[in-house]
């Protein structure tokens, strides 16, 4: 009997304007048995966003049962919504042989390394503070302040990747495509991710 | 100043017959930075063979010399010839930002973990000893006791895969370059190999 390799959890972060989403979109698309961790949350749906695609839209008594129940690997409150990674969804999808891609801000990624311990932790980059800048500028249109709060919350993040076992440095997404490409495959065949019995096959 | 990355040191393990030294000639030429390490010996240069490209053909006196002085990471004798790889050779390449990739057996490798400690192992098998036997054959035309004893030696390598960091089953050339490259690709994206110049750079 031939056993399905276990699958292995990816965990990505960066500061806000990093382009770490759009990354996390794409890779799924290029890269064969990798999905995309959906979260919990017991936020409202936006308009156009899907259950269990966005996220797992679920009520406050729920999710604090989760939490009570030790099902979060991380969980966190922002803005007075809840959101959290349940361990029964990425052990499922796991266990069928599927790699996952976590989208989550450095916070979540200490709490998974702490909860969880396996996983690859990758961390993105962006070319300079300057192109940052100019990205959330693009994005929101948000008073000086705002800027500058948001400014210091990146930088105080850029300083949290020597925590991660890889940087990416997200000038061009193309090749920040295909180097994200090339750190699963290769994860991929770290020998103790090897199938212990396509050797002992080999062997036969 | 931007300091200059260090290189890397690549370690390739294979039992004979698995297409190591195919992949290796292949992989300098299509991964920039990437250059073979050229070993000493004692034994005379072959038909076309050239200095310091296949080896660096040397005498006796010298080799033991440089064996005394301490300056081999690995060195071995094979049908009473010596063959050995020098640190300062290989110090002198990753000081100029080279990554080495470095065709040596499992008792190099095992020499080469003990007395350099640094370095990315990989292990590359054949899909079946069944294929690497018929790539045997098709080498060289060997006596049955031969052929017995070169597979016997081929499984008792095979066995040491659980020493390496990556296990790459060679079935398609294509496709193992190509995996190749994708560990090569990620591995210089390792936290520890990121210079820290370049995330300063970032931060300013």
């Amino acid at each position: 009997m031939l056993k399905r390799r276990k699958g292995s959890l990816f965990i990505i972060s960066a500061p806000s304007g990093a382009g770490k989403t759009t990354l996390c979109k794409k890779i799924v698309t290029t890269v064969d048995s990798l999905v995309p961790s959906v979260s919990f949350t017991t936020r409202k749906p936006r308009g156009g966003e899907v259950n269990d695609l966005d996220y797992t839209f679920i009520g406050e008594e729920e999710f604090r049962e989760m939490i009570a129940g030790g099902d979060f690997v991380e969980w966190a409150e922002v803005h007075g919504n809840l959101y959290g990674t349940s361990r029964d969804r990425l052990e499922g999808l796991m266990d069928s042989g599927l790699d996952v891609i976590l989208d989550i801000d450095t916070q979540g990624a200490r709490q998974i390394r702490k909860l969880y311990g396996d996983g690859v932790f990758i961390f993105i980059l962006p070319p300079s503070i300057e192109i940052l800048r100019r990205r959330l500028e693009k994005r929101r249109s948000n008073s000086r302040e705002d800027m500058a709060r948001r400014l210091g919350a990146a930088i105080d993040e850029i300083k949290e990747y020597n925590n991660y076992d890889y940087v990416i440095i997200n000038d061009v997404l193309k090749d920040s495509v295909r180097l994200l490409e090339a750190i699963i495959i290769a994860e991929r065949h770290k020998t103790e991710r090897t199938d212990k019995s396509i050797i002992e096959k080999i062997l036969a």
